[in-house]
Formats: C-alpha cells, sequence, structure tokens
C-alpha cells in the first residue's frame, strides 16, 4: 500500500476526484499523517494531485506536520469500489453536477463499509438528493471546504433529510482533528452559508463587469484595499456592529436601513422588521461578548495595522509589477 | 488657530460632520501632519472625535506620523460658512441621506473658496445629485472611505456630470499623499463598486438571518475561517482564477458558470455571454501579469500561512472567550 505501515492514529482516507479540491484534501490529510487513496478516473489527474501536494508541502512543513506525516502515504486506485472498500472515511470532490455525484456516491455506498461516513466536497447542492440512491443514506452528507484546502479552517457540514446526527459528530470530529473549523448547517439551503455570501458578491461583480462599471482588476482592487482587510477577522455583522460607533449595531441599522431600500445592488433585501433587527442586534451583542464597541476598534485596529504590513509584500508593486490602482 | 504654525507642506482641511467617519477622516488627516477644522452640529459629537482620535493616535503612531503631525492641530468651528472659508480641501461625512447632504454640500459650495475641492463621504448616493444645487459643481465629487478610515487605504472617487477632470485628479493626489489608493470610478451608479459588492453580502447575510439559516455568529464565521481569509489578499476575480487550476478563470468559468443559473443566492447572475466571458478571462490575466496559477498560488499559501499565524491570535478562545464556532 505504502512504505509507511499503517497505524493506530492515522485513518485511511479515500479521496474520490482528484481535482483542485481533491488534491488539497490531499494534501491536508497527508501532513495530518494519514493514510490516502485517490480515486479518479484520469491518471494524469493523479499525476497533477501529486505535483499539487509537493507544492504544498513546504508550507505545510513550516506550520507543523504530524510526525508520522508523509507525501509517499498516497496511492492511486482507479476501481472506485477496491478504493473505498476498507476507507475509514470517504471524501467526494467530483465536478459540481448533481447527475454525477449522485451516481458516484451511490457507487460508493454500495461498496464502502456501511458505518464509514460519505462526504462530499459540494459548494452548493442539496445532500438529501446526493444521498437519495443510497443504502445506507444516514451516513451520507456535505463538507464543504474552501480553496486552498489545506490552509483554510472552514467546513461547513450540511446533513440531508437522512443524514443522522451521530454521522454529523463524527465528522465534526474528524474535521477538527484534521485542524479546521467545521460549521454545522442548521437548515438544509442550496448554496449553504458561505456560497450563498460568495456567490452573491461573485454575481454582483459580474454584473459590474457586464455593465461596463469597473474592469475585473478595479472590482478586486475595491475589495483588497477596503473590505477585504476586514474580512479576515471579521464578518459583515461585527464589522458594521463597529461602523455603528458607541450604539454599535443598533445605531448602525437606523443609520444604513434605509438604504437597504436603495438600488445599491441587483439584490433585494429582505423586509427590516423588528423581528429580524432584534434577531441582528442580539446576534451582534453575543459576538461582542461583553467588549465594548471601543475595545472591539482597539483590537481591530491593532490586527490591521499588522495585517497592513504583512499584505503590502504581496501588494503588486512590492512584487515587482504594476499596481491595479 | 491652533498651537502649532500652518506650514507650506500641510493643508488647512475642514471636515463636516463629526460621526465614525468623520473622526477617521480626522485621524488621517493630523496623523499627515494638516491642520483639521471640523464642523458639526453638536459639540458633543467633536469631543467624541477628539477622543476617537486619541484612541487611534498609538497605531497611527506605529505606523509613522508625519514630522509635523500633532492631535492639537485639530479645533471646532460650528459655524459652517466660517470652517469652510480658508479651507484647501473639505470632506463632507454627513448623514447618508440625499437631501441633508445637498443642502450642505449647496451651504459649503457657497462659502467655500470657489476653487477648493468639496468631497462627499457618501457610500452610495450619486454625485451628480448631490452637486446639482451649487454654483461651482466642477469641484464637487463623491471620495467614499472605509472604515477605520485612518487604517484602510481604498478611497472611491466618483465624479458627477458636471465634476471637471482636474477636480478629479486634484482629489487623486490628495488623497495618495493621505497614504490611501483612490480607485476612480468610471461610470456613476449608485452603490459605486465597493459597496455594491458589500451590499450584495450584506444583504444575502441578512437574508440568511430572516430566513433561520444561520445566526449572525454563524454567517461571520462563514466569512472569516473560509473566504475572508483569502479577500484580504485577493479579490473574488483573481481568487476564482486560482480555484481553476492551470487552466485559470476559463476553466472555472466552465465548471461553474452552469452555477449561476442556481438559486444559490437570492440575487440573479447576468447571463454568461461569450462577450462577458472574454472580459473577465482577460482581466483576470492583466492581473496575473504573467504569472502562472501555480506561482499565484504560492505566494498566496505563503501568505495565507503568515496571516493565519496573526489573525489566530485575535480569534475568540485566544481573546479567552468562547469561539462562534
Amino acid at each position: 500500500m505504502t512504505q509507511t505501515e499503517h497505524t493506530t492514529d492515522s485513518l485511511r482516507i479515500t479521496l474520490v476526484g482528484a481535482g483542485v479540491i481533491g488534491a488539497g484534501w490531499a494534501a491536508r490529510c497527508l501532513a495530518a499523517g494519514h493514510d490516502v487513496i485517490v480515486s479518479d478516473p484520469s491518471a494524469e489527474a493523479f499525476e497533477k494531485l501529486q505535483a499539487s501536494v509537493q507544492q504544498a508541502w513546504p508550507v505545510l512543513r513550516k506550520r507543523g506536520l504530524a510526525a508520522e506525516a508523509s507525501t509517499a502515504r498516497v496511492r492511486y486506485e482507479p476501481d472506485l469500489a477496491a478504493a473505498v472498500a476498507q476507507a475509514d472515511f470517504i471524501q467526494e470532490s467530483a465536478p459540481e453536477r448533481e447527475d454525477l455525484k449522485r451516481r458516484l456516491i451511490a457507487a460508493i455506498d454500495a461498496a464502502a463499509p456501511a458505518s464509514t461516513p460519505i462526504a462530499s466536497s459540494s459548494s452548493g447542492l442539496l445532500p438529501s438528493r446526493l444521498q437519495s440512491d443510497c443504502a445506507y443514506p444516514e451516513r451520507v452528507l456535505v463538507a464543504h471546504p474552501f480553496n486552498p484546502v489545506y490552509l483554510l479552517p472552514l467546513v461547513e457540514l450540511v446533513g440531508g433529510a437522512q443524514t443522522a446526527h451521530e454521522a454529523i459528530a463524527q465528522a465534526r470530529d474528524f474535521y477538527q482533528q484534521l485542524g479546521m473549523r467545521p460549521l454545522v448547517v442548521r437548515r438544509e439551503i442550496e448554496g449553504f452559508i458561505a456560497d450563498r455570501l460568495m456567490e452573491a458578491l461573485w454575481r454582483e461583480a459580474l454584473h459590474l463587469v457586464n455593465d461596463g462599471v469597473a474592469t475585473t482588476e478595479e472590482v478586486d482592487a475595491a475589495v483588497v484595499y477596503g473590505a477585504g482587510l476586514r474580512w479576515s477577522l471579521m464578518g459583515t455583522f461585527l464589522t458594521f456592529h463597529l461602523a455603528g460607533g458607541d450604539a454599535g449595531m443598533r445605531h448602525m441599522l437606523e443609520q444604513f436601513g434605509p438604504a437597504l431600500k436603495l438600488p445599491w445592488t441587483k439584490l433585494e433585501a429582505p423586509e427590516l422588521t423588528d423581528d429580524l433587527i432584534e434577531r441582528v442586534v442580539d446576534g451582534c451583542e453575543r459576538q461582542a461578548d461583553g467588549r465594548s464597541v471601543d475595545q472591539l476598534a482597539e483590537r481591530r485596529d491593532e490586527f490591521l495595522s499588522r495585517l497592513l504590513d504583512l499584505v503590502s509584500e504581496y501588494w503588486p508593486e512590492n512584487e515587482g509589477l504594476t499596481g491595479h490602482i
């Protein structure tokens, strides 16, 4: 199988699909010291995956590898049934087409041990549909990671109608052991949480280019020199809580609530009902967790100052290129 | 006027409006060594502004103050006409209501030297409308900053129908001297570029909370542990260029183009025409500027690894709090 003996701490993880996301999973799993089998119809895709793992390895080494971690603990198995037959955990990362994923997951389900979790990397398809052709649908879920998978900690866990609670709990433990931040999505919707947000941004960005308002580099500059710097520390809610001054989110909603009626994006906003206002304000107060807006702002500023020092090393002019703006 | 003599290098900047944004401008302008006059109907607002400047000063000192910079070089002038009479540059940061801003800008226009630029901090109102009651509308523009103004470099410059090209050029120089990144918006639309993107995200986030899909902390966690980490380095276009593998954005559009038809956000996407595909792909290639996807990914990974070390110091559990997820 591999040059290294299989130890009790390391798991046998089967990755189905060897594209950018599959390769990212391979790097993360290998760095954590696991044995990885990759199944993909294309042997060439597996070669690319190995090259990607090699490319990621120096940064993973810098971040700290498991004692038993090795890039040699990965092997290719084009036969899907053979690839999953002894797996402790299976991660499917095929192209984002429901028909294809359903077929694949059903085939995995038929060949894998009945209790092995099967997680799909789908970025937005409904797990209830992905699991619907399976004999053991209770162990099927979505676990949606973010590129580069071996560095970004977020993974969204979404169960379908037939997914067992224990499968979600088991998956949560598994991804935490991989050093990730599992976010259990409480309601199954298309696009889940993160891609709903990213798609909104992406679609609006496409409209801006399509309408001739901005070029792609101008759109990107509008992110990286502004709000994008904040988003590595705070999401949109806590960000606006701080923009509201001492009164926080409540003041912010009074001040910018009316703008929700304006045509400031192609997306229509929900009605700002009293109930929604309360939910948003309460949520922000929970997030602030006793810290005043001033205290939050002070920590944010310290972070932003250090981030500016760091990120400006990577700005085009400091890479010897012509800047965007 | 102030304890310090007015020198030739320093400008007399008048800030109209002493809220969070006005206070941010004050800190940035003072740190750059300018003289600042603040006009606001509320003396209490000016006191808060001074407190905000004091709070920002240590981080600004760390980043490097101009030789002549001093928090003492700011004074309060409730009389608007007197406040703008001798200004070299005027920045209006009143609440985001068109009627109020139009009235204020007309009053500023009537009292300020005819050649002094008047910039509005509006985050989305049309400069053509804001300048329409002015005798000298050619020097009126929007210059939209981002909170905290004294740290985030982005400022969007938007001219109205009557704005002179020279006024935009003059404003661009001014903000560059303040250490900012002026992004000249090529077409006047409501919400400009950055707020179109932020509003899309914000509205989608409100829908998620309104529909009971997620709490505010879950929405924020979905940003800060995932895409938000990338957005401090790359905008949505270059990010997707890297997610496309070797073939970059073209492959990405083939792979995820169909998802634009899916209900993955409340926002409808534009039609992915051949023309739009070419514009997006060409734009990404310009941004890559000869760097292969592999080279870009290597720099991104080095950055992300350093960013993770930095930002994790500020994650809730490392602040002694309970984490979001």
